[in-house]
């Protein structure tokens, strides 16, 4: 119960960091109003979206939840409201960021494991879950999604799956959400602080 | 059920009109006849695939109507057989593409509200069914949503979604159903012909 | 049971050869390890995930099977670790390319036509099984599908899907799986040799 409350904390937190990364990346393209709200909206939302579609759990809670649409909408309109000002401090959200793909990596694993699934299914769900909205966001501003190509993001995510599945057979279901969350986030601030990458192919791109 | 069938027939005008807009893109960007085909294809059905895959009506409508398919499919072939003379009259689809609009708007709340969806879902299953397919012509073609950043056009259809509920409640389906569809093609049409255009935000793209 | 173990045999060599098709792309736009591990997953996977969301199969069995996963996984890791070398003979990935696309034509006919699927339908699931991978590689990686622009690919497999229909009612299940695998297989390789294209519109980009 405890932890279903902080995760729901963190989940609305992560909608709004996720909602105005993707704004800020919708004034960036020139987008107006709408392209805010769209790219908002998906890079919040479409990851819960896409689990959930394939999972058959449908519709998925992010079509027919209104507070979850409420938070990344609103989000979007003042990120639109303020651009000026936001865009001056994008930095700053890198930090609810981290937290969100922590919460949603956590989350995802979670619905992943009741669900039935095998271990790399959880990882691939919990990277899917959390960095899925992101490539949505890239693909609709025609860019090659960031996440196939610099820093330690999706991969925290999937590793976060695999810690999810350790915690919650040997500490059960709250301490895995509780210590996923919290690993995955302080994984990614790590390798933001510390400039951590993966490697490259040697003769690639 | 005279509703109904002006639905279908809007529908098919639709289905015809973003066909040849997809299969128009296709020939601009040099693609060969099977472009043109899943140009097409995609343009005018896949908003209500990607709709019914949310909400789980599966397989969708889209996947199983031989009528429809043969109409989008058709609508490409012959806009391939005679490219060099549709190209230069392209702006004559922005007509039969703004019923479209508002047929697919109306359909698309009308599906939504019928399964139990929340006034913002019905507003949002509004937008997809009648821009998704637009958006997925433009992913396959590499550029960035045209309607995220120009012109009321993804926005009418929503607006669509809301007066849909509202002409429901008050005047039942067939009024809603007809008034919606009316209401999305002239505001779409207007926007058109005044040049109306969202805002956008000060300092962005 | 013959042309099953057959057809497994050839889907696990299809899904190899795609993921290495993924890998080498990743490599090509200098992404990370994680981005060959995701469009080698993707190209190998994701045209039979798409099939099985529209058809209502959930979760995907692409999903679920380890077997699967391990396979495009393992094939995308050996391609970044070799990456240098294996680029130098991207050529010879078309013929394992060919049969995997043969292979997927097959099957995913199979599982159309099983689901009550009208022709165009099963041809499109052919298709789209076939080279629905390719297409999500190609927008990964911000580019314009390579299947929509050139050569005999997804129409090969897509003719396969008629073949299949004609071969189960005249000859059974497994003749049908076996004659259209090695039917789409042969058509890409004889449309390489010579150099087929479908033809482009007069006039067209």
């Amino acid at each position: 119960m405890i932890a279903d409350a902080i995760i729901e904390l963190l989940n609305y937190i992560g909608i709004a960091a996720f909602a105005v990364s993707g704004a800020l990346k919708a004034g960036k393209k020139g987008m107006d109003l709408l392209g805010f709200v769209v790219l908002g909206f998906s890079t919040a939302l479409a990851g819960g979206i896409i689990r959930d579609m394939l999972l058959g759990r449908l519709p998925p809670v992010n079509i027919t939840s209104v507070p979850y649409q409420l938070t990344a909408v609103l989000a979007a309109v003042i990120t639109f409201a303020f651009y000026d000002k936001v865009d001056k401090y994008r930095d700053v959200v890198l930090y609810p960021d981290a937290i969100g793909l922590g919460a949603f990596a956590a989350i995802g694993a979670d619905v992943a494991l009741r669900s039935g699934l095998n271990p790399l299914a959880v990882m691939a769900m919990a990277a899917l879950t959390a960095a899925g909205g992101g490539v949505v966001r890239d693909v609709l501003a025609a860019e090659i999604p960031l996440v196939l190509r610099r820093e330690i993001y999706a991969t925290a995510a999937a590793l976060g799956g695999a810690l999810y599945i350790a915690l919650y057979h040997a500490l059960g279901r709250e301490v895995a959400l509780l210590g996923t969350a919290v690993a995955v986030t302080t994984l990614r601030l790590l390798s933001l602080h510390f400039g951590w990458e993966l490697p490259k192919a040697r003769g690639g791109g």
